[in-house]
C-alpha cells in the first residue's frame, strides 16, 4: 500500500513562504514567520539544537510530519540553499531526492539522510521517492517553485500549511503559476494554536 | 465609548478576493470563492434573495459582521462597481462613506442605508463613519486597495478572513502593497466550518 504526496510548509497571511532576499526587514520576518517552531521540543532535538522545549499541540504537529515522512523530494535551489547550511546529521533521517540537472553521487550524510541526485525530472523523483518511503508518505519538501510543479502535474494528495500572522509583503509566494483551472481543493482540517493556524487540504483535480 | 475600525473579507488560499476580469474560469473561481456565504439564511434575506437558507455556525458568523456594522467606508471602485448591481434596498442598512473624488450628494437609498461622498481623504471618512456608528464598529468595506490603505495607515484594528479552499492564481490581491514594516498582526482566533475557515485578527503597529 503505497502512502500519500503531500507538503508541509509556512506561509505569511499573504501567502508568502521566503523571503527574497536576506535585508534586515526580511529576516526579522523570516523569524516571525517561523517563530512557532523554533521552540518546539521536536524541532530542536532532530536539529540537534539541544534538549528540551515546548510538547504542545505544535509540537506534536512538527512531530508527526516527520514520523510520516518515508522520503523527500526537493528542488535544486533548496538543496543548494541546505547544502552548506544543514548540519552533518541532517534533519531529514531519510532518502531525499534531488530534482537537478547536476549528475552527482548519492551524498550519504550522518543520520539516515542519503541525497540521491535524479536528471530526468520531477516524475522520475517521485517514483524513486515513492519506493523509498515504502508504506510512508513522501513529502514534496520544497521550495516554492517545485512544489508547485508537483501540484500543476496533479501529483499531491494533500498538504498543510502553518498559516502564521505576519504580512511579508514581497518574496516568494507559495502559489506562484499554480494552475488554478486544474487544482481544485477541499478541506480537511483547521486547528488554532496561539501561535498559529494549521491547515490541511486535499488536492482533487478540476 | 467609539466601537473598533475592522474589515472583513473572503479570501482564496492564494491571497486573493476578487478576479482582475470576469472571464470564465474567473466566474467559476469567484463562485467558488463565495460559495460559502450563498446558501446563509441571513446572507439571502438580508439581499432579498428569499426566505430560509443555512442557519449554522457560518450564518451567526454572516449576521454578527452585520450586527456590529454602525457605519461602512469603501472605495470608489467598489461602490461604482456596486452602485448598479446592489438592490434598490442595498445590504448595507447604515450609512456608507465613499471615498472618491467625486462631489456628489448623498444618495439615499431604501432600507436605512445611505452613500455619502467624502473628497478629503481616508481620514475625514472614517472620522464621519465613526460618528455615524456610535458605539457600534465601522467597517472598511473594500476594495483591496482601500483596505490596504487604512491598514498602512495604521487605522485598522482588527480583521477577519474566511479563507476559502480555492486558488485563484490571478487577480486583485487582498494585501498587495501593504506595509509590513509597518503593520504587526497578533491572532486572535480560527474557526473552521466544512465549508471555509474563520480567521480574526488584531492589528498592532510595529
Amino acid at each position: 500500500m503505497a502512502g500519500k504526496v503531500f507538503f508541509s510548509v509556512t506561509m505569511s497571511l499573504d501567502g508568502f513562504i521566503a523571503p527574497a532576499s536576506l535585508g534586515e526587514l526580511m529576516g526579522k520576518q523570516w523569524m516571525e514567520l517561523q517563530q512557532w517552531v523554533f521552540p518546539q521540543r521536536f524541532f530542536r532535538e532532530n536539529l540537534g539544537l539541544g534538549e528540551g522545549g515546548e510538547e504542545g499541540r505544535d509540537n506534536d504537529i512538527v512531530r508527526a510530519t516527520f514520523d510520516r515522512t518515508g522520503a523527500s523530494v526537493m528542488g535544486k535551489r533548496m538543496f543548494e540553499g541546505g547544502e552548506h547550511a544543514w548540519p552533518e546529521d541532517p534533519p531529514f533521517h531519510t532518502p531525499v531526492f534531488v530534482v537537478t540537472h547536476e549528475k552527482r553521487d548519492p551524498w550519504e550524510r550522518l543520520g539516515g539522510t542519503t541525497f540521491h541526485f535524479v536528471n530526468d525530472g520531477i516524475g522520475t523523483a517521485l517514483e524513486r521517492a515513492r519506493e523509498a518511503a515504502g508504506d510512508r508518505d513522501v513529502r514534496i519538501a520544497g521550495g516554492g517553485a517545485t512544489i508547485v510543479e508537483y501540484l500543476n502535474a496533479g501529483l499531491v494528495d494533500e498538504f498543510s500549511i502553518a498559516l502564521s500572522p505576519v504580512l511579508f509583503g514581497a518574496g516568494i509566494r507559495l502559489f506562484e503559476g499554480v494552475d488554478a483551472g486544474r487544482v481544485a481543493l477541499e478541506q480537511v482540517r483547521a486547528e488554532h494554536s496561539p501561535k498559529v493556524t494549521h491547515l490541511t487540504y486535499a488536492v482533487r483535480n478540476r
